[in-house]
């Protein structure tokens, strides 16, 4: 079963907006036994849209495109998917009773005659409730293949796929199922992990495919397969993974959550231990903390978090002291390590990290080199830290900092 | 000129990795006057590879790959690109040198097999020296169009761009000037907003493009044009933006910055008043911080944030009072406005701005429904707060009360 996803928006092709719903897309569908054959992303341009449908039918089953929905004249893709079916748009009493309750809660001010025409939509297409906005997503079958149009905000278009789309997918089709595992490994280049690792590699089994994705300072091993018997598939990865374990023994550091990101991981094995966590950010400026705030949960673990960017922010609220700056600046071991402790015992955490860097471009409070990184854990036991220079670019130095700061915490947590 | 962008890799197709090189390319091409067609992302398969460059080549004039480029044997875009155009890998001397120097750098350890064959490059092709990785980009040229195929990793990807290809298309090709301005519009929805503007929308000059951006609680409005002349288009484009914002007086936020954010704004205005910000948060995380110290120069302005997620934490580090969190709950407009008013006074800075609320998905340790977001100003003045409810969505919850913290934010800040 394949499917390719059209996101719909001028917004996308010149840069305006990352497009993110492709990703959201691609993992629901994979959990349910669909593949994504390709992505598309074009304009909001009729001659382009329809080039586009004709082009995905000739080479997927399920075409799922989102965006230009919208009640403004910008939004064009209703009336043209409506051309592409030879079908006319039709009024449909359903999503107008949606569309006027969600008015009736929300705007309080008069519907519109642009918004009424929100529920116009294929005579051909069944409407795919949405309760978060007023346009509505629209499924139509033709010669087994399935069409999908749903709105390009995220979060409407989020809850269409989790509560029509998948549901209906499932049913209409018999999926095999698809299994992605991803180990991750720190401390090991691409390169030198694939010649370690070369011989096991080069037995998988031909149903499990293998792939390398590099990302600042850490390794992540995806093994895929797909098919019908799930619990042979499961057993048949893991053994994979049980044997190559041996071979990357001291820089193995797990598997990736399901739902994808180390913080996670933490997350669960600190509320599992009823430990508790708190942050001191300089160079990572929050972005540590936002990690693990962004799940649902962080109120089981995470105290708070202190993002001391200014020097005099260092001493004043977490009471590091003034002459440790003076004597070995602020980005150093001394001051990350008494960042770490002092969030600790401010915080009244079991554990607390710490970030103290110069991201650049430029030199700041410290003469430390651009790229310069002291990270520092706190724990009832004591603290310890360690130096990096994660180069020249500051999204780099920030975004390693992080992953290396996640990457610290969760060894610590892991030892007990 | 027009361009497509191909990314290359299994991780975008199944959801484990969000494609943000694309937006990137995008908007760098974008400021030379290369229009982008489309974008395609396509897995690490022969086939595939080979037909969307087929596809792309009928479409457009650059084409421009990333990913696939790595050591590794899941990555086969070159040794396919080399197929595509008749072609052999030959070494390369100059990229020979550039990986030897790069490993002496940085790795230190003995230089593999694999990585030497990243000197291998197709004969036709010139490479593109890649500073920050061992993987050259390459440059090949056909009947005038031209193929571009970059590493993945974004950090080294962006370098190639803004130091070789931009460089190397503005040399090649006489590109017309792209110009695009949005303006910020808080408070009024999709379709109010287009009723309210529909007679100027309608008389918009033929070369200027409309677009609705709606985005959590603020709506953007882009006007897109391109030609050769490119005072004339900046004065066409200023003259429709002087019509239009009588027309939205009060709900009119601003220009977006040509780099894309508000923070950015807030960032520059705070700077140029030599002015200081501090950032109390509890919802949002971190997330407040993390928008503004992403942006080299937040040292200029920014003293530092608390994240008090725990409630404890706000009484014990902030210094908001039992007594009201008891009467008024953690969720309340009193707790937002002492957690901003002391902020302001720890950080010892000239505003202040603070969240509390409940992102759910369930109540935390307030009674407050889900969705429920207090935000507080704190300036010399005093300090002011706003209760919203931003839904049921957790990311879109965060996300909100981030957008309008950012917003009121850029409201006092304006004022003066």
């Amino acid at each position: 079963m394949l499917a390719e996803i059209i996101t719909i928006g001028d917004e996308l092709l010149i840069g305006q907006v990352v497009d993110t719903n492709s990703a959201f897309i691609a993992k629901q569908l994979n959990k349910i036994g669909v593949s994504v054959y390709q992505i598309t992303s074009i304009q909001d341009d009729k001659q382009h849209i329809l080039q586009a449908l004709a082009d995905a039918e000739s080479r997927v089953d399920i075409i799922i495109c989102t965006g230009g929905l919208g009640p403004t004249k910008d939004d064009i893709t209703k009336k043209t998917i409506a051309e592409y079916f030879d079908d006319i748009l039709v009024k449909n009493e359903a999503v107008l009773e949606n569309i006027e309750s969600i008015w009736k809660q929300h705007v309080r001010t008069q519907l519109l005659q642009v918004n009424r025409d929100q529920a116009l939509i294929p005579s051909k297409s069944k409407p795919l409730m949405n309760k978060l906005g007023t346009a509505p997503g629209m499924w139509i079958e033709r010669d087994e293949k399935v069409f999908i149009s749903l709105p390009g905000v995220p979060y409407e278009m989020q809850a269409l796929i989790d509560h029509h789309v998948v549901p209906k997918i499932k049913d209409k089709y018999n999926c095999p199922f698809i299994l992605h595992k991803t180990m991750i490994v720190y401390g090991l280049g691409e390169s030198a992990l694939a010649e370690r690792i070369e011989a096991w590699e080069d037995a998988l089994p031909k149903h499990i495919k293998l792939a390398y994705l590099p990302n600042l300072g850490k390794m992540r091993l995806r093994l895929s397969t797909k098919g019908f018997n799930e619990a042979q598939l499961r057993s048949d990865v893991q053994e994979q993974i049980d044997k190559v374990i041996p071979l990357i023994k001291t820089e193995y550091a797990g598997l990736e959550d399901e739902e994808g990101s180390v913080e996670v991981v933490i997350a669960k094995q600190l509320t599992k231990l009823g430990s508790t966590l708190a942050i001191a950010e300089s160079c990572t400026g929050g972005a540590v903390a936002e990690r693990f705030t962004t799940h649902p949960g962080a109120s089981a673990y995470f105290k708070g978090g202190l993002v001391t960017y200014a020097t005099d922010s260092k001493t004043n609220v977490l009471n590091v002291s003034k002459t440790d700056i003076e004597t070995y600046s602020v980005v150093s071991s001394q001051v990350a390590e008494s960042m770490a402790k002092n969030a600790r015992q401010i915080f009244q955490s079991d554990y607390a990290v710490a970030t103290t860097g110069n991201a650049g471009p430029t030199k700041g409070d410290s003469q430390a080199e651009v790229g310069t990184v002291f990270i520092a854990i706190a724990t009832k036991l004591g603290v310890y830290s360690q130096e990096f220079n994660f180069g020249n670019s500051r999204i780099k130095v920030i975004n390693k900092a992080v992953n290396k700061a996640l990457e610290m915490l969760q060894k610590e947590i892991f030892k007990n």
